[in-house]
């Protein structure tokens, strides 16, 4: 495996004395990752397909239709095509898996799998955010940081829109 | 789909006016998901298997032996069992699968994919930050919820350690 | 594990005497699961879109716009969303991932994951066989054993056809 | 696409007239892919870990700890690292997916990942074939046809056997 040594003190804090641990702790606090925006995007979406009950849940069938993104480094259009492909689960949550495409301003094409789950407010009444783990495959050239590193996604809609769409927002972990 | 509704202002960036984006900026700014600590972990590796070239790439198996992680509200061991299935890709990057189990102080077995990258220092001899996306697969009750979130891994290692091992921190999206 | 019990003197060819490796061998040739016709179908295509190089390799993505099948216990028509996510691999083959989806004359929606190779004629000229694994998510009922076998898929073209087209045939190993 | 003819009359039964849909499904019957035998191979098993109920259905997790696999063009030991990691699924079926390696007696290693389904008998008592989808990755050379082809395994297990074990026998469709 390529050692690529990166300076942290995590580890200390499972088998450190008590003052080490302290020193870890406030070191770990500085060093972590932070979220920057990707961008945010409206994919528009189409009437449900009920799939129904299979044998590991109830699913649905989601088209994806087109949309829009933008962000601090990239911006273009969300191919019509693709989909997300919705398990309700035993926990109460609906699971989401949507693999869609994005085309770049400039030309590249770039598939999204962006997966995470959508769940009912909690005990308390609060709402419960909507967080993905969205999986890039860029080409290579100015956007294959894609590939590369650790995003999040959310999952909102806009209030003010009048067509179905949600609302994906996409951070890189730093 | 489940209409869940999440206040966001997200959208608005893509179609408002100049006024209204900027406000809508600065909710975004409010509304980044926060990282919060699930646990430091160490997992022990054995010796790396060669594969060798395959369709795909230049292949290595590295077993995992065992370890311990411990967070704020988890803690336990890891199964010695499970492996890093490493792909040497064309952007210079290697990218690991490593597919494993963590058992907590209280019983639960729980899953791990955790995929990322590791990746050679940038032009300037930076090292780039290794960031993973790492999916949890938790049975019903105390653990569930690491089954319903978006979860940012980074991967290091400590100076102090004599065996072979590596230290992945993982963190929530909030 | 479920601990259902199937007839079958295959582990005898490991460890037993030669007499009994000969009736071994014999039972297994009666064994053979045998593959029967599951439909065939007619998928068209859109024009391909070339990604281009990625980390993992060249890309490219060909629509799914329609298309039928026809089988024995099933017949009805491809969904014009889906696609076939190709990659050329080091081994000469192109690994193909079709994702799509079967609608039935009764109303049934299938998603079919078809994944496998189409490789360059062998040494002597001879044109390899384009053999795939089809796995299929449908829902519960009449449509159910899909879901359950193992699946095997070949790739052809219909000569007379004038539109783009590839010719799937199923076969369920029995 | 690469265009990779293959001399097929399959499409025809779709779209032809009567006396020539004869024709072709005689010509299918003769393509019919064979199954040809890959190896035999004895998987043993430890004790499962049970997982318990998770947001997806009940799960096991059962470690492999080794074995054994000979067929005409291979042969060699089943690595003790890996497991099958099973969901009991609505449709009464438990799902495995085994992730488990090989080593040839001449030193490749080689990646099986085997998924399937284990289903209880059929409304008259009957047992019903426990089919799987054998995915390889091997490296370049001598196996990397393994990595090819469409490939059928089938579960049993050896009555003369003490330990626990399953006999996977593996057919690749010609």
């Amino acid at each position: 495996m390529q050692r690529i040594i990166i300076a942290t003190a995590a580890a200390l804090v499972l088998a450190a004395p008590a003052s080490a641990q302290e020193s870890a702790r406030e070191r770990i606090a500085e060093e972590y990752p932070e979220l920057e925006l990707v961008y945010v995007s409206r994919v528009n979406i189409g009437a449900p397909l009920t799939i129904g009950e299979t044998a590991r849940g109830n699913r649905r069938l989601i088209p994806i239709t087109g949309g829009s993104f933008e962000g601090p480094e990239m911006r273009g259009e969300v191919l019509p095509m693709g989909w997300d492909w919705q398990l309700d689960r035993g926990d109460g949550c609906t699971q989401i898996i949507a693999d869609y495409f994005l085309r770049t301003d400039d030309g590249a094409v770039i598939n999204i799998v962006n997966a995470g789950t959508l769940c009912p407010p909690d005990a308390d009444g609060n709402p419960r955010p909507a967080r993905t783990s969205p999986v890039f495959e860029p080409p290579l050239g100015k956007y294959e940081w894609l590939g590369q590193g650790g995003f999040i996604g959310t999952i909102g809609f806009d209030p003010a829109a009048s067509e179905p769409h949600v609302v994906i927002t996409v951070y890189r972990a730093k």
